[in-house]
């Protein structure tokens, strides 16, 4: 078994972490060959000097010298710019490329790691809610492969094998309801943003755990899915089921339905993607009885969860609505952690950015990004 | 698409008869080319009149006089006996055999399909209770898949695809806990046939409704998935699931579970067998929102529930010890039906039967025959 070379394109953030945790728990199988952060310097010289990679490279070119500087003497060559994070996406040595730089900063390095033609295990929602289209054109023109790392998408991916596209009838996505699903609508108007990020049963970072609690995320993971699975919006259903226990389901042209379960344990769905087709034999999440004593699913009411309304819609009006969706929820839920806003504005304020938006096609990057920076600059007017 | 050329061997069973009812509604895809039942000549013949296969096949002789009287005139070629089972379980038009004529009379005819390279629609359990070391061995050399039409085998083999065995870390069938689940010890000992009969979830016939009432059934399937799949039996577990909905769980060597769902409908599992590696698009047992309101799982008690305890403790010992674990079982569940003992009297009868039963090799037909003849002999002896 020779060991696997691993890009980490965001290594400091919460899946980056994860994915250099299971790379040292599976040092026979994986190594870090190359390392990128955004601006988090000082943790990337860390983690650099613990893991050797080949590279190590820092998206704000201000602060390569002090990366550098850090790294002096370590044998990790430094990089810088979005220039140095694509040296870092396309390495030679990599054979997979974990996509966790959080936001559209995201997007140029996943597209220049599906362009070497390597295997993409991806964690940053952007590149396919904003430019699936274009993401996806490009990985079936270069053949690589995109592995998703999201719980959900890992479900729907890991319950498809040995399947083809025309056997699916219908994805299931599963959603917690997060840290607010007991809430009434009076006391939702009133959340602070300490409330919204006790998530009851995922550890993640703020944007996400917010997303989580207005079902945003979720709305999220749809348009993710439609894009990864080659599945219309339609056909891809929600459903409630607070245990997180089951990640997904996928349901057959037969009626036969395949559900991937565990317990709620992010390692699980990066391990299955650095080890992509093999699973690696270190056991996580893995359920006890008393885990599976009691599994309940209901139907999501959109009334109380808007944000996962607005996502469909996002959906179904296609071209960059779906990259405008994003923007404005970016900009809102940054607000609300802010305190600027309340909890139930988060939705006022993308459905006001959304009716603003006209939509065009979605074809270009260029085009893509003009519609976020135009629907950022409308949601921070709304904002006012 | 061509049409596939389906032989049933025992077509007038539960099994059977679905079977048909699968193939009238995909005539596109399947053809009924050669019908086999043990004694039902009647029912045979109106089959065959009405699906017009190739090959009509009864397997007591006697009867073959009368199956050519009532099949005159209807171009359905008529053998008998276990040559004339042979005949259709080999029909060269017969892509895939569907392996449902119960207990070990089923043996034979399944073994002939096996070297004639056949793909096997497997519902008849004796085959790998008893001999499953002897079938393996033969699909191996010859060639020959078999598909699994149990619900929970068939929930294991699709959990299974585009996965290796070395994967798997266990695998979890499901047990409803039968039609006596929520009766007392005391309540037990009084239990009559009828109510034994009164399954909550699945329509079976009545051997297997009361096997799963003393989870035998249960028992019987952890051998079978001992030899389909390649698992040890210590890493077979059953779980107690009272909604059958969950059909049965693989647990991978990374912690992550499959699982299948689906509504209790036999059809699913035939018509999965019979498409196989294609799956049928007619919807048959799909989940609506309330199947999946509330799925439940817990531990099964052995000690109310020896008959599952006496399986594996067979399974361990090996040899002709699940031949004798089926001969018995056979016998006292007959001997309950026919009010000639209580419902707790046939793991007592079983117990005794393995006890007196010296498990030799279960390496040829004719040893796992006589062990089998042998414990009926013994158990009828303990009846007495």
């Amino acid at each position: 078994m020779s060991v696997k070379g691993v890009a980490i394109l965001g290594s400091t953030g919460s899946i980056g972490r994860q994915t250099l945790g299971v790379i040292e728990a599976a040092c026979d199988r994986f190594a870090a060959v190359a390392l990128a952060a955004a601006r988090n310097v000082e943790a990337l010289a860390e983690q650099a000097r613990r893991f050797r990679p080949e590279l190590a490279a820092v998206l704000d070119e201000s602060l390569a010298p002090e990366l550098e500087a850090r790294l002096e003497g370590a044998g990790v060559r430094v990089a810088a710019g979005s220039q140095g994070v694509a040296e870092a996406a396309t390495l030679s040595g990599a054979e997979v490329v974990v996509g966790a730089i959080s936001g559209m900063a995201g997007l140029a390095p996943v597209l220049a790691a599906i362009r070497s033609g390597k295997r993409l295990a991806l964690a940053n929602k952007e590149p396919l809610v904003a430019a699936g289209g274009i993401v996806m054109a490009e990985a079936r023109r270069c053949g690589a492969e995109i592995i998703p790392v999201d719980s959900e998408h890992s479900a729907v991916f890991q319950c498809l094998l040995g399947h083809r596209r025309e056997e699916v009838r219908r994805l299931i996505l599963t959603a917690s309801g997060g840290a607010l699903r007991d809430l009434s609508q009076a006391q939702l108007s009133a959340v602070t943003p300490r409330q919204a990020l006790a998530h009851p049963t995922w550890d993640m970072g703020p944007k996400v755990t917010v997303d989580s609690a207005t079902l945003m995320n979720k709305g999220l993971e749809v348009i993710e899915a439609q894009w990864l699975f080659g599945v219309p919006v339609d056909a891809i259903e929600v459903v409630m089921h607070r245990q997180s226990i089951v990640h997904s389901l996928v349901e057959f042209v037969d009626g036969a339905t395949l559900a991937q379960l565990s317990q709620p344990d992010m390692r699980l769905p990066i391990q299955y993607a650095l080890g992509f087709p093999q699973r690696v034999p270190i056991r996580r999440g893995a359920l006890e009885m008393r885990d599976l004593s009691e599994l309940t699913f209901g139907a999501v009411d959109l009334d109380r969860y808007p944000c996962l309304r607005l996502a469909y819609e996002a959906a179904r009006r296609g071209g960059t609505a779906p990259a405008a969706l994003n923007a404005a929820d970016e900009v809102a839920v940054q607000a609300f952690l802010a305190g600027r806003i309340g909890f139930l504005d988060i939705a006022r304020i993308i459905e006001s950015a959304l009716d603003q938006h006209a939509p065009g096609p979605a074809d270009t990057l260029e085009r893509v990004v003009a519609a976020d920076m135009e629907v950022r600059r409308m949601a921070h007017n709304l904002l006012e």
